[in-house]
């Protein structure tokens, strides 16, 4: 059964105004009447549609999941190595982590759950799938040292990704990501990259640190929801 | 001025009970209602020694802190070199992770808070500046890559533990914590040990990694306030 249009926007408002509270103050000190007052609508109203606050998170981390799945499966990359694709795609990440408040937000509730919430746990391992199947296809086309497992990598290229995050929104709330993953590529390059391909990769990263994604901001009341 | 015994005995109960509830089922599901009922107390005896939840979260954080510090620095090592510290130093944290209650739950709330707490965001730097002392003693004792900056390597090993207790935390609870460290350095070693070194530290980390620490799990009654 579909929505009334203006049931629709009802819920949109309040997840909305949670996006923004999470970004501005933070999820635990952002309480119900707070969203309720930033929507501009009754607790009534929220109960409607959500059964608590962690209903909303949820449905945050979903949306955030999608614009993630949707920004790397829109780059579909015969033209590219698997492994250029994929250093291009931390970047990315990072670009729609700094343009878009749903993934910043959806981040954010993502270290808040961890195991706590199934679809924060789903979402963690749906990261890791996506890395692994880079890098295996990368690892095929010889661009990888061959000693090295592609599911401890993936899961290591995961860890650091998720870590420069952490490090980034605690010092820098956020702003320093970007130059975080591009010295982290740097550092760690020589135990990913095959020998021969070491040089050009080091290269690589400098050039894909340097280029702006071309992110398009999407607009707010869009739900997404078909793609769920 | 000395708090008296009594009180401090509800204090340390509302600390406790805190922290169980935060590994149970989470810092966000954890309310204050639950936290006095799970100590046997008020919401006034809460109230007296604690302006709101996030009070709680800060002390248990700090606790943890200094949990962590402790253990870094009863261990000075001066038989030891600096690389072989800092890899046995992750391995530790992982166990006192495991063991410690405090630990586990500050290290929950220090992501959940991240940016939004200063007590998180200092904790998350001395992390990285005790890192950072270890890798410049390391690299001044030889055995790291000369081409590696000090501060991005610390940078990146603080990031991939950070990421691998988030992703073992959220698909195996925690339990994988360990495994997942052994695994990581295995992996990015040749990006950070010195070649003539190489061969040596993946011998060392496959036995650091099979030896469990030799760790007192800390009185829980004992509140460790001298040491802040």
């Amino acid at each position: 059964m579909r929505r009334q249009p203006r049931s629709e926007v009802t819920r949109r408002k309040l997840v909305d105004a949670t996006i923004d509270l999470i970004n501005e103050i933070g999820y635990p000190a952002a309480g119900l009447a707070d969203i309720v007052e930033r929507a501009g609508l009754t607790k009534g109203a929220l109960y409607y549609h959500f059964d608590s606050k962690e209903a909303l998170a949820t449905v945050i981390i979903e949306e955030g999941m999608v614009l993630f799945h949707n920004i790397f499966q829109s780059a579909p990359d015969s033209k590219h190595r698997a492994f250029e694709s994929l250093i291009v795609g931390t970047f990315t990440t990072a670009d729609l982590f700094a343009t878009n408040g749903t993934v910043r937000a959806g981040v954010k509730l993502l270290r808040t759950f961890a195991g706590f919430n199934p679809t924060a746990k789903l979402s963690y391992l749906s990261f890791v799938e996506q890395i692994t199947g880079d890098i295996k296809r990368a690892a095929a086309e010889g661009d990888l040292r061959q000693d090295t497992d592609p599911t401890d990598l993936a899961n290591t290229v995961v860890a650091w990704t998720l870590g420069a995050e952490l490090l980034s929104s605690s010092v820098s709330d956020g702003h320093d990501f970007r130059d975080r993953l591009a010295r982290q590529w740097r550092v760690l390059m020589p135990a990913i990259a095959a020998e021969e391909s070491l040089d050009a990769y080091q290269a690589f990263v400098v050039t894909a640190s340097a280029t702006q994604s071309n992110l398009v901001e999407a607009p707010r009341t869009d739900p997404h929801r078909e793609l769920r």
